[in-house]
């Protein structure tokens, strides 16, 4: 099957490959009158966009967005919004190799295990070029929850993580890693540029907080608000793990540490605690919802590494040219649309219940 | 919002609290003409049961199923299977302090917040008794991928994890932790039981092989199966994590130490390595799909933590009495039937578009 | 496939087969805070249940509904309701024939080429009997929309209409026919007790009409109100035509005599007509939501039909015993159940996203 | 709500509105490996596209469609399929008069009733331009059913119907009216033309038959094949009913003369009758699936109709300018492109559960 639609209330829609000549998203569900222009989108998909400093693929895209149906007179009409983006960087060359090479860890195996063929261009429908449609829904989805800020940072990359310590919000625009911690930036920018010289690559962890989400937004017992995020971040290319709160850390201790003790306060209850993430029975407590994303490393590798090709003969895959050394990085805004995305859909849930 | 149905083709939706007077599953879009009967689903019901040792809770049920629909002469109609099963120990007590206190690390806020008032009768919906209905549901998943083999095992308890050159399929039955390493199983005894005796909890690890999935399984964008496998795992009471394959430790590899060589092989392709988990792109690649699950100690601990009242009023919360030291173990059975429900709806999805 | 769920927001589950030990819904998203009990259902189910006077089937069923889910303190909670009806007269007969032989007009033919096998006691899942658990399922959606008054009833018999100029409400409670025609009801009882004494049977229209829907309900464009009316009207067994508002009169209307003309009135719009059923683009305008229905007659007859047994040998089929000689009677209740069930979800739909 | 998506495994999406830039429609779920070009799905827009004569609007649409994605070296990738058709006539006009008024019989009210505002340029999403969308997902869907032939024709235009002993299939192409009898074609002629030029308008029926469905298609009880079918149809533009079979007919027979006998015959079971319109239990029996729909007259016609304005006056609305003097005739394509969708998806969805 295919399953390109994402969402309960409010559900976006996504297609497009890698090398086609757009890709985009259609957005159902919401609601009418918010303010929308492209302005609001663009700097979502400026943040995500390839090429824009050596750390990341050199792949050269605009990423401009058009916003073709659904708004009308600068407010959303509640009716789908048609979002698209051109693809001016599809490369043309010569894709004899990778057509009947499989990459090892890339999806080429798989796609052509079930659909019989595949669209091999930089990994078609499987590229992460398609995160940017993901962008630009959640770049709508932020306007459905003004109540909520969200924002997410690379925890790690290589194993070296922020000391959280040197936690400085305002640090994460200020370098190419999204980093918090301005002394971590400085180190990856060593690690990093060291695996894109090499050829080499690193995995990374993502974090994702969002504040300001009341209590009540979550669907037990199947559209849990922890499942529903487990689902959108597993999605993402390359992730490989999703924790919420303290996840596999909580694993690890006993019900004493792990207690987030609740006490009176002004206008409601408090928490001392959160580990487990904002989110109980699958539904927020109105703390900060925390979710960990783990990135692998790309698999794109100057290293040779064991395959076959389509014919069922060994062969060696190595990568060369423009790829991403830590995909992470640019993944980082994707968790945030993610993140948006899954809230705004469990409002408008919340509201269809319990009004 | 409520959303209790799980599943895309293979759907299930289940009902009931923990102490109704039934708890119950429907299955939906069973293939016809499988053999069934309750023997197929009762041997996975008392693996999960409580009360069968004293590491677990001391709450009595038979959890003896029914199916009451969609049968006819041993054989599955392609008709909805009505499962049910009767709570017989939703022991009749005093009910007026959890009725007015909140539980801190359940679900008992964030259901008033949501619903306005809650059954704080054992949790009520919330209760992992619910999970019940799962186990039963995932049997008859089984039946529909019959060249799928699940095994579910607990890889850690409390930060003690088993060794690997110890592992041990046939242990796994023979210790009351689902624990594959008869040497960690024995070290358990003594943790558990400390903690049962005093009243506090651990977390767990638990892990899920599925062996036999072919390649091509999974239905990218946004049902790829590690999203429907999240999504599927994090909805479980208690978890606060999932990984696929290598999951977070990826995070920490190389694209070098990462990849997944392949090679010619006899019938096909042969795989070198399976960080992946045996989905690519969201994809099976016909290797074994790994999955670790994360659940965080039981919150019922004997220790007081600090709460508030339905009133608002600052408390203390102490809990006595029946409740499993380590969840983790009797959700062992619950992720073995997510892995078979996941898989048995993606065979078929799979089977809808690619024939 | 099997797909036994209905709605988006508001939505039902139902299982059961005519001969099994019970039938039963589950309602999943209703809102919290209801007050429900056995005594809010059991009067429309007595509406809709068999034997009760001379023109229905002589099935005996006390159609007994239970709550075993989702209720609290007499309070709907937000968790799925689970509704369960016994089947108390399925009656031990020898199935041999009717094993073996398909019954024209019926599902058997059907339900074996699809599921390769049936079960063929009293047509099994395809049985008006799961009517019961639609009728139980629509007295809870009428809860969630108490603003509204919905009022079906037979507006034709074998081809005999009422007369408009008799059409008096409070006649439809007081003959067996749901009709609000008292000269056609007179008529009626000689047809319908002609039909039951000569085994043969007729077709009927069922109307529904809906007061107290507000303007804005409906979901374009692929879940315009009257597109999900038409679909829970046309899923009713027997039902083999739906029409909202003048329906197939429209087509022979010009534009001049279709139009409903506005005017400013207190406290609105009044409108001068109402071909359009209440419904335009989709969503409801506010006036009464209109929709016609059509019955075929019951294919079970004393006139031997010629038909194909499982084997492909010619048979003839002829039915006696127990059957309604016109479903449509007693399939207006299930009428009125279905609209129910379209409004309430249509209402929790609108509010999701138009807050 | 806005809910913009139909069907269950193969779903289509679609977006825009009469006046924006593009309308499309993204299809999911198409089965790999089928040769699709934009020269499959052309024809079919070429035979609804408006202003071909003076019996339709004289918009003037290219109605060009463009495959942007999902489609790699001339076959399906089974990935999503982007359908673009550029609006080229979008004739800039002062809108003010209709952006304040409501027009009897057009969504203008219940689109402002529901969301607040809408955008009033030709109707905005509620236009039947949207239905272009739907004819270019349907020829997809064709191609996933190439074992069934569809034929839709207009059986009646104001009450004057075609008359069964001069039905020529060979004849729907050769007029303006997709009229299956030269006779009927020839009185419609004036009688449409006597419309427009009046300013008036007229409904009408169209029939669609579907031959080549097999036995088996349909999912039971709530994605019956008929109920499918009544909601894909009833939500075309202007249409008021549905029938299937014999529909409002059937309710006037007795069971006798609604009977449709079976007897062996070779390869199988052969039907004398089809009053059922091939459907029996919501699933196919093989026969035929026969479908009439019925259009409601234009709304927009040159009498003055009594409305109101936003602003709660009374006024009065006559249109002048271009619109179809009898929506039917261009509906019919659109029923056709339904009727591919909705067994399109059948089909999937029986090999999903069925194999």
């Amino acid at each position: 099957m295919s399953w390109n639609t994402f969402g309960r209330v409010l559900r976006f829609t996504t297609w497009g490959e890698s090398h086609g000549p757009m890709i985009g998203a259609v957005v159902d569900g919401c609601p009418p009158g918010l303010a929308l222009s492209e302005a609001d989108i663009q700097p979502f998909l400026d943040a995500r966009k390839p090429g824009q400093n050596k750390f990341t693929t050199q792949r050269q895209e605009a990423d401009l967005v058009r916003i073709l149906s659904g708004v009308f007179e600068g407010r959303t009409t509640g009716t789908p919004l048609s979002l698209m983006i051109e693809n001016t960087d599809q490369r043309s060359k010569d894709y004899s190799e990778i057509a009947n090479t499989y990459r090892p860890g890339h999806a080429d195996y798989a796609y052509d295990a079930k659909y019989g063929f595949r669209d091999y261009r930089g990994g078609g429908r499987s590229s992460a070029r398609e995160t940017a449609s993901r962008v630009a829904a959640g770049a709508v989805a932020r306007l459905v929850i003004p109540e909520v800020t969200i924002i997410a940072y690379v925890a790690e990359i290589g194993g070296d993580a922020v000391d959280p310590d040197n936690f400085d919000a305002a640090e994460i625009q200020r370098n190419p890693f999204w980093c918090p911690d301005a002394a971590a930036a400085k180190r990856w920018e060593g690690l990093v540029d060291e695996a894109r010289k090499s050829g080499s690559s690193f995995g990374a962890v993502v974090e994702c907080v969002a504040t300001g989400v009341p209590a009540g937004w979550g669907a037990p017992l199947y559209a849990k608000l922890d499942a529903d995020l487990a689902a959108g971040m597993m999605g993402i290319n390359a992730v490989k793990g999703v924790e919420i709160g303290d996840g596999f850390a909580a694993a690890r201790l006993t019900g004493e540490e792990n207690a987030d003790p609740m006490r009176p306060a002004e206008g409601g209850t408090e928490f001392l605690a959160n580990h487990a993430g904002g989110i109980a029975g699958g539904i927020s407590t109105g703390q900060p919802v925390l979710c960990r994303v783990a990135f692998k490393p790309t698999s794109s590798i100057l290293t040779p590494v064991d395959s076959v090709t389509r014919d069922g003969e060994a062969t060696q895959v190595r990568t060369k040219g423009r790829h991403d050394p830590c995909v992470g990085i640019r993944g980082t805004p994707v968790v945030e649309a993610m993140m948006a995305l899954v809230l705004a859909d469990h409002k408008l849930l919340h509201r269809a219940q319990c009004g």
